[in-house]
């Protein structure tokens, strides 16, 4: 019996008779019974995708000094112990992990695993790439990641999720409840992280589930059923059974040593009707499992097992193997009415002090990086479609990189210092391989041709990532042979005019358009901020000091078609009589001191000034709009809280605890050199040793940017955090609006819960809200609005004013899971300095109901920024081959201002995902908030349309095919507003309806 | 998909297609190779039979609090991991956790553990109940525990273990080596455990492994291959792969994070490359296992097999799944000459203060509750073999309590004091069922009636388990009208003459033997000091106190035949005259107080004179023998070392470590009180407040009897270890003598070691060894034995003295596996007590050459004592009834004084095991150390052989069978003289011959 095949043959005579039902030692056919408390046992693990440990190191079990966990084991055994016994069940959710795993089974593995699925045996749950965060994720990022996990599991097993599953996130979104959960396909979502406050009166008076309706547009017609936990995503105490876990198994050989069945199963029963009774219906859900459960999964199952099979025996209850799907389906089948909830879950505290706000801040560079490897992978996918694929060029690493960043903890900031880097790392990798996709596309794009392939092209293109530290060798190295040669790509459906702003070394440069005429630019001398921060950080980043500093900024106008390219040409000034060309076309910046009361500033109709003596900002005006506000703007830092003794709870990654004190203000007079100019004019201003900032103003352009310089924040053993502040006048009666996800607009009360009586234990970080688009607040003549680039926290502490956290620099860790300060340095040479923020947010100031029009385009803008690549070529002979401004669409087409493309895709099969979202709420705005219509034959306008099939959010099912559950709503009369939505798109008119906010999902064949 | 049979159906072709070699990922087919080092990877997992948890909370996994494992987990996975590839192995030692696992399993489970066992992917070795201790076992014991496991691997698997593999036990007997070793068929033992220092040397000059010759009568006959690992029992630092640890699984998927495939074969050579250093041949052994390791085996084996793949593919070195006996074959086909070891590794020292020589005394009380259960299992199973069988009565509980006792954290004393306690529970309960068993039997050895059903006999018979602390209800309670009849059995071969001594409440009362005379008795007043501990102790084992107090003693004297029984009776005195009969054949014991300078007790010619002055024994005659030797005794104890400076390390549980200082001795003057009578006299003496001992000598028994109670010892915050201490000026040159397991003696001289040379850094614990049977010292003219009545640690100091440790209470833990001090204590009513102890050790002193008879005799009698059974019934019924004496062997026969007979037991198919064993050693005795022979038509008279086989010791294989290796030794010349055995048997004369120290085993049919 030594051959292979005989021991498989014995191994399968085994199987047979253990399964076959010969010799089952506990009966555990159990369904759903009527006229009993029915406890589902919930068998899941929770992996994480990254956080004490890196993702690799999850799954194959190394670095375990830090948390044993091994999710290789967890899958490996989970399939054994499910093919055992039919009436196992599991739900499994990371993708990121399961798919790797998946990757090196065997064919017959597969099947395997394939006949679970079926069978209902294993289910998969949320079915993205990770159980992705819901206040610092961008809803892009939540569809492209769920998507990506989605089709992988229709393709694997031609399975659909039908569970949202975010059972760790820190809160829970609105647009994650009825966007990443109706317009999913979900029936359900199921969630344990709700404010602390709210939990305990949901279970007073049973609303831990509720029917949830995210949307103020849709309404109940993109509700869930939504459930809490009635505490975390753990077994209730006392049923843990994960190997060398202390709970007590259940001992039921009457010969060994304390027989415990009868004690057992009264445990079950009491903490059964413990949950039955903050439970509507006859239908409890215990999950069981926990982070990195079931390595042994084995250990679990013969617990449930016993369980199974002694409560039915005992009969006051029943117990039975279950899954997410099966819960909610007995619960639709009970035919309650459950109570509604709208808006959203947001922030989370889980005790007085332990408010999870800190985090929507925390790693504000990873943040960043991350929105802007968002809108690459969007262009990217683009660029990709519009020539085709390339053989062994993908955008997969950068689609699974940012996929794995959405996790709740790591988007979050809340992962361990290397399990951030490892995350970066991977972002970098998939950029680089996206940057090859970019750069072999662009050159097929510029020559047309079928069978373009732009490997053997002369052309070298590159993109600069260091472009906001002014690094950037193709546009520091102009020679005088050569052009610097700018293709700008617009993602987006619409014309764009927009600033281009690159470091160069040379003040007499010529910028052309792509008809080779000479436009206006603008040259600004390199500010010191910009140049001390540049050589540490590229040695940081690239391993070696930069050649040369660059001497100037160099700014010029670029206009670009929808979906489609511009090229601008920039050589050094001929010297055809002296600074003829340059002395018409571009003006050297001047710099002056403030010399009157108040300085002003704005090259167009928009103007801001500031006090001289104060140096702040202390008025808006738009003489084209006739607003006039005052407003004034500052840096200050909340003293982050060490703990206490009343509470040893520390301000950390996770949570916001300011330590009490009011927030200390930058210094009172602020210096400023003020840069004026054609194009831009702005106010550089130092506000103490480690805040600077560029207050700037684009000519045509109605947006104040606030570029801020915050680093290194120094550590004198007090955490600071860091906020920029914006004073007005404004009656706000408590009021702001924050946006979630970067879509909706939620209307937040300071110190107030809509769903419950609000004790006030932290009045500035119980107040604070994520960020991910902007936010607002307004009175009765306007609105200011501020626009962030990436995900953070904001809020309104006081009336009139709005503030947003752009740093964070912490060095106590009491309460926080990590047991590391997030402390984050940079090192060069072993010389580490606390992290340097860069960023920019955006202000208007806008009449009353004018508002929204700013925020949705520019903040689409600022989403998807232009596509720089950049060459050194000759200008020549450049144009004489390449098309140097082109649309992709129908020349005369763009899309409504109320719409924009947010996929577009080739999948591995040459189908093409399509998305477009109306970005309007219904009401926002008198003009945009209208139905809206997309013409897919213009956006085709060179290809042609063979199919096209409507699906779901993640394009996993067609949507005609989707069912709603049509769960009953306590005191819904049913007569809600029917939303606008668009009709179905007519296949020979192929004309897409966009109602306000809808997103509609499609598959084309060309 | 949903049935059973389908998803089975869909497993084996899984499992088919994985196993059949179609989707093997590494190739682990590999075995041994010429010409490059072999690593022989031995998966195998050290399962402590009880030690920090009970061996039922080790099983299911329970009380993990404590400790995380679950040996149900291990044996479950093991399964499942070793099915999966053929060419994976394992090696499982300890049946008490692998026997209970089978009887869970499904008939097909079995089969296809079977199969596993039948390819050689599983190995049994030891394969005994436990892997037992070597220092505080007696020999019957290990043979017993040992047949226990075999038995059940020979029925179930028709397997034979071939390796002995005591990985853990803290030193290692000369027994365990040649009778547990060779003597059983083993091929080779491994162990972890030998001295530091003498580790260190067999590292330089590779003598790890050698032959071990462990009994000096055997000599080359009975040697084994003994190999002592490196380190300890685990893998190379760096290759433990239990779930959570922290080594580095092999990470050889290039996509992941920190590919790690060339690292770690490199570390895998490095520690390859340093065993084989200090390893003679081209085989090394790695141990890849650990405590409760392989809880889900997969993760070990997953990471053996990229290994094994790996280090292959490098080719430097070669690695391979390999077994204990794989190894041994591949050592053994080397044909390399080994070193030759004889005697022992003991004691055994892991580092300058860590002797393991506190343990051969810990838990004095459990120790002895062993040795009493040892014996009365054997009597228990003659008397069920002499009646046969009962229907659902059985020996076996006491069997498997008594194997799992043995295990080397049990009767060693080293498990946590709720471990002890449910051993001491498993132990009880098993002396209640053969309790059963015995006092059904006695009825029908009485009644001879083939078909004897004693269930419905009216006698009712009890024994008396506390009759050491005078407890016995059936003694107490003499009636008029009915009689206390004895039943005395001797489970020895040789007639036997004792005195036996039972509590009673009337000094006037007779007794009378078979034929009904009265015969001599003795009336002894109760002692103070076993009153006090009565009370409390029988509270606290039965739950309430006794009725009455137990006034006196009653002694008298019984002649048993061998293997028979006989009877007394014992009633009031009839009143016809005062005194009649009670004058004529009792004493009332006078009580004198010292008087003369010199006192003298001894009813016969062994006389022992005390001090008048200091109360202490001074002196010994015989005047049988011309023996008259000087003689002090008395009580000291060592201050326990709680660490110092230095060295934390405190003596504790395992670790006898004093405190440096000389042992504090009792006081000076101790008073006596002498009790003389016709049948004993005695000396009861208070050393101390917490020592108290009666000296005793009987007549016609040349024997010193210490009877001592000790306790409860004082903790004043420091741990004492108490020992008695025999001085006298023999001029022993450093030279005394241990017995190893209670069966051969061996040389010991003080700071010395015949294999290495001794650094002494402890003086007194270093000189520690255990004792089972005795120790004795010699010079010119004498020889001064004792004999203990369990296991126990002794050493001489100095010249002429020998002393035994016989109580230890300490109170630290530095530097204890178990966190928990050795503080026995005992309860009752929440009042809790230091424990007492109480016991007997045994002095001779005889003429240089006389004592070996003296010490195998009586040692023999000791561990045998005659069992008693109580019932009050009506004398004269009784004597109609019942026989009340004989022998159930041939009336003229008894065994030669040189045998006894070790076990006797009807086995569960009919089948008789017969155990005899020679007692003496070669040359020990001039008359007993010759060939010994026993008829065993004489002894089964009544019976008839219908077959005899002779086995191998634990009775798994026909001895004809045995194999043996014929291993080189190095410098052995081959002509080693061959010592006595016993020719085969005769089947016609069935006359059995035996050579000094052979046992031999036979089964038998009647």
């Amino acid at each position: 019996m030594s051959s292979p095949v005989a021991a498989a043959l014995l191994l399968i005579s085994l199987l047979l008779v253990e399964v076959g039902g010969v010799f089952i030692r506990y009966n555990t056919t159990a369904g759903v019974v009527d006229g009993k408390l029915n406890v589902h046992l919930v068998p899941h693990t929770h992996d994480d995708v990254g956080w004490l440990k890196t993702i690799d190191q999850y799954y194959v079990g190394s670095n375990n000094s830090i948390q044993g966990a091994c999710v290789n084991n967890v899958l490996d055994s989970l399939v054994v112990a499910l093919l055992k016994d039919p009436n196992r069940k599991f739900a499994y959710a990371e993708q990121a992990f399961f798919q790797r795993w998946w990757a090196e089974q065997s064919d017959m593995m597969q099947e395997a695993v394939k006949k679970l699925v079926d069978s209902g045996q294993l289910e998969f749950v949320n079915g993205g790439w990770c159980m992705h965060d819901e206040a610092a994720t961008h809803y892009i990022d939540m569809i492209d990641q769920t998507t990506l996990g989605h089709l992988m599991i229709k393709k694997q097993f031609n399975h659909i999720p039908r569970i949202g599953w975010q059972i760790d996130p820190f809160g829970h979104s609105a647009v994650q409840g009825y966007l990443l959960g109706s317009e999913l396909g979900f029936d359900a979502v199921f969630f344990a992280r709700i404010d602390y406050q709210e939990k305990k009166k949901r279970k007073v008076d049973k609303s831990l589930e509720v029917i949830w309706r995210g949307s103020r547009t849709f309404g109940s017609s993109s509700q869930i059923f939504a459930g809490a936990f009635p505490d975390l995503y753990g077994p209730p105490e006392g049923f843990y059974f994960e190997m060398d876990y202390y709970d007590s198994p259940v001992q039921d050989d009457p010969h060994l040593d304390v027989y415990n069945v009868n004690e057992r199963v009264n445990d079950f029963i009491d903490a059964a009707l413990v949950q039955a009774n903050v439970t509507r219906t006859n239908h409890i859900m215990w999950t069981m499992g926990d982070d990195f459960a079931y390595q042994y999964a084995e250990s679990w199952f013969k617990e449930m097992d016993k369980f199974i099979n002694y409560v039915n025996m005992d009969g006051r209850i029943h117990a039975l193997y279950s899954t997410p799907s099966i819960y909610t389906d007995a619960k639709y089948a009970s035919n309650e009415a459950w109570p509604l909830k709208t808006d959203d879950y947001l922030p989370y505290a889980n005790a007085p002090n332990a408010y999870f706000t800190g985090y929507y801040t925390s790693r504000p560079t990873f943040k960043r990086f991350v929105r802007v490897l968002s809108a690459y992978y969007l262009a990217a996918r683009q660029l990709e479609f519009l020539v085709g694929r390339k053989a062994g060029l993908t955008t997969f690493s950068l689609g699974e990189a940012l996929g794995v960043a959405q996790h709740h903890d790591a988007i979050s900031g809340t992962s361990l210092l290397h399990v951030t880097n490892d995350y970066t790392k991977r972002l970098a990798y998939g950029a680089s391989q996206a940057e090859i996709v970019v750069n072999r596309a662009i050159p097929c794009l510029l020559t047309p041709d079928e069978n373009c392939d732009s490997s053997t092209s002369s052309i070298k293109l590159s993109q600069c990532n260091l472009l906001n530290i002014s690094y950037c060798p193709p546009t520091e190295e102009i020679s005088d042979g050569k052009s610097l040669v700018i293709v700008v790509y617009n993602s987006l459906g619409w014309d764009r005019m927009e600033y281009v702003k690159v470091p160069v070394n040379d003040n007499e440069l010529v910028v052309r358009d792509a008809n080779g005429n000479s436009i206006e630019s603008q040259v600004i001398e390199m500010d010191n901020t910009t140049a001390n921060i540049r050589d540490f950080y590229v040695k940081a980043y690239l391993g070696e000091l930069p050649k040369d500093s660059a001497k100037f900024w160099l700014v010029f106008k670029v206009l670009v078609p929808p979906l489609g390219w511009n090229t601008y040409y920039i050589s050094k000034a001929t010297k055809k009589g002296l600074f003829q060309e340059s002395t018409s076309e571009s003006l050297i910046s001047t710099i002056s001191s403030a010399d009157d009361e108040t300085v002003e500033i704005g090259p167009g109709p928009l103007k801001i000034s500031f006090s001289s003596t104060s140096g702040k900002l202390k008025r808006v005006v738009n003489h084209r709009t006739g607003v006039d506000l005052l407003v004034q703007q500052n840096y200050l830092w909340y003293g982050s809280s060490p703990g206490d003794k009343q509470d040893p709870q520390a301000s950390h990654a996770y949570i916001f605890r300011p330590d009490g004190r009011p927030p200390t203000a930058s210094s009172g007079l602020v210096a400023m050199k003020v840069v004026r100019g054609s194009l831009v004019d702005e106010v550089h201003q130092q506000f103490n040793s480690w805040i600077n900032q560029v207050t700037r103003i684009y000519k045509d352009k109605e947006i104040v940017e606030f570029e801020y310089t915050i680093g290194p924040v120094p550590t004198d053993g007090v955490g600071k955090e860091v906020i920029t502040r914006l004073t007005t006048s404004m009656a706000t009666n408590r009021t702001f609006y924050t946006d979630s996800n970067g879509r909706d607009f939620l209307k937040r009360v300071r110190d107030h819960r809509d769903d419950w009586n609000l004790t006030v234990n932290q009045p500035v970080a119980g107040n604070y809200y994520p960020l991910n688009l902007g936010m607002y607040i307004e009175d009765k003549n306007y609105e200011l609005s501020i626009l962030v680039d990436r995900a953070c926290g904001g809020s309104s502490i006081q009336d009139g004013q709005l503030e947003i956290m752009l740093h964070r620099r912490i060095v106590d860790v009491e309460g926080s899971f990590l047991g590391e300060a997030l402390n984050e340095t940079v090192c060069v040479d072993e010389v580490c300095q606390g992290l340097t923020v860069r960023g920019t947010y955006y202000m208007s100031v806008n009449q009353l109901g004018h508002g929204a029009q700013w925020r949705r385009t520019n903040g689409q803008q600022i989403y998807s920024p232009l596509l720089l690549a950049f060459a050194n070529e000759d200008e020549r002979n450049w144009k004489s081959s390449q098309i140097s401004k082109a649309t992709s669409m129908d020349p005369t087409y763009s899309l409504p201002p109320n719409v924009a493309l947010i996929t577009l895709e080739e999948l591995d099969d040459g189908t093409v995902l399509l998305r477009l979202a109306h970005l309007y709420e219904a009401g926002e705005d008198v003009q945009n908030s209208v139905l809206a219509k997309v013409e897919l034959k213009k956006i085709f306008a060179q290809k042609n349309i063979k199919e096209l099939k409507e699906t779901s959010l993640s394009a996993n099912q067609d949507k005609a095919e989707m069912k709603k559950l049509n769960w009953r709503v306590e005191g819904d009369s049913g007569d809600n507003p029917t939303p606008i939505r668009g009709g179905p798109v007519n296949n020979s008119t192929l004309v897409v309806e966009l109602g306000p906010m809808e997103i509609r999902t499609f598959l084309l064949k060309f």
